[in-house]
């Protein structure tokens, strides 16, 4: 049942810096979400994209506000209406020297099905690749997946049924990420995402909380907890055996509480010393 | 990190059923958890105890219903208004050749503090130590602990200083229970009960869900899940060291998700092999 027995060379990222929040950062006083991805855009072009969005109004300018003061140089918006806007010059233009990129929150669907496969899904990837920071909230953070979490129940335990995936942008790899964790009683969720393969780890961050890998360690910031779910040792499921309107059961799984200040490594799966 | 190096020689019960509902079950159609129930009353005497509520108008008739057609010989109400009720004969009397009661929801420190180390809690006693059965609901299933939960947020992270805890009934030992548990998020108050005492095992059951321990075993009922968490192998917790306010950390928590038909050993803090 030792997880040490795998390699994962692909856990965390390369280059370049993820901030990945549960929804509901805070955009007024110390802001220590907000800060991170700053101290990483090192007052360069922070591209805020609200494409998950259906109506984007007021989310770019509630994060000119958020970010004010944050030694950030330049703001602008990216939004993709309809999906050959993310091929045309003009919105890769956007793009162009940005330090990093800023995912808002709406539907993780409309992230992938508008810039997926695009260039400016290309623009982002380079922009990581080059040390830049791409951060996303809510929907944001769920799109950075591999396979994504698009629809579940939450404050109800797992029906085996009930999950939907999806492609993602797959920023990071062997990792599954639910957002607004706590507040919307997701663990049942995390464990039926973990369960279909336990080659992916479950992270569930609470609102106003994120997680900022670097490498292969992650590091916690904000005001709540994030749960890790490693079913790498699970000994039982009934996930491929029983009804699809049947509870899930799942022996085993382990289970890390982390708060600001703690870390976490992703190629070992173990929790790094904590600080507070 | 191995939970076999302890023995846990009070695990579980040593006479008797207990019944734990996690609130809200079935009292129409098939009704498993009240089956369960009726099953170990075997035709005699089952007391509906309604002490929990402040009013307790309706529960009773609610029983009525549910328990009809159960192969329950007869049902009667126990009802504490004031405490010094508990020790008069007319209030015994109702007790008097049960085989069972059942205690219905409301607040848990309405049923300790109105029957705690009365002549009414020591025939609830002699009636489990006898072979009965001893069911509880919501509040009714927090009570049956030694240590049980009386307060904490829901729907939050756990922070270190909100949990309130009381001596609770004591029917079992080194075991908290949590009830209506994915409905109203609460893994993170869990999380932080058992954080302050690996000792405890965490049950969690959601509603229309039950466990029935008899021995060191239980096993699940019901059309929800009950979550096993078990910190005996906990490697890091900031609990005694952080400020009141500040979020939990808990590394290496084993987690499990149980079914109806799950079983699992108290003792050996093991899950039974799924029958479904």
């Amino acid at each position: 049942m030792s997880n040490k027995s795998h390699d994962r060379p692909d856990a965390g990222v390369s280059q370049g810096t993820l901030v990945i929040i549960g929804g509901h950062e805070a955009k007024g006083g110390e802001r220590p979400i907000l800060q991170e991805v700053a101290r990483r855009v090192r007052g360069g072009k922070l591209v805020v994209a609200t494409v998950a969005s259906h109506k984007p109004e007021g989310y770019f300018e509630s994060y000119q506000e958020g970010f004010k003061d944050l030694n950030v140089g330049e703001l602008v918006e990216l939004y993709v209406e309809e999906r050959a806007q993310a091929s045309l010059p003009e919105t890769l233009k956007l793009l162009e020297g940005a330090s990093g990129v800023f995912f808002s929150g709406g539907d993780q669907l409309r992230i992938t099905s508008q810039i997926g496969d695009t260039p400016v899904e290309s623009c982002i990837r380079e922009i990581l690749e080059k040390g830049g920071v791409i951060a996303g909230t809510s929907a944001g953070a769920s799109a950075m997946c591999e396979t994504m979490l698009v629809k579940g129940t939450s404050e109800e335990s797992h029906h085996i049924g009930d999950l939907r995936m999806a492609p993602g942008l797959g920023l990071i790899r062997d990792v599954i990420i639910d957002q607004h964790f706590a507040e919307r009683g997701r663990i049942g969720r995390l464990l039926g995402a973990v369960a279909q393969n336990p080659r992916v780890l479950g992270i569930g961050i609470d609102e106003d909380t994120a997680i900022v890998v670097e490498g292969e360690q992650l590091r916690v910031v904000g005001s709540g907890a994030v749960y890790v779910a490693d079913a790498s040792g699970v000994t039982s499921s009934n996930i491929a055996e029983a009804r699809r309107d049947a509870p899930l059961s799942l022996h085993d799984v382990k289970l890390h509480l982390l708060s600001a200040g703690n870390g976490f490594d992703l190629r070992a799966r173990r929790p790094l010393s904590a600080r507070s």
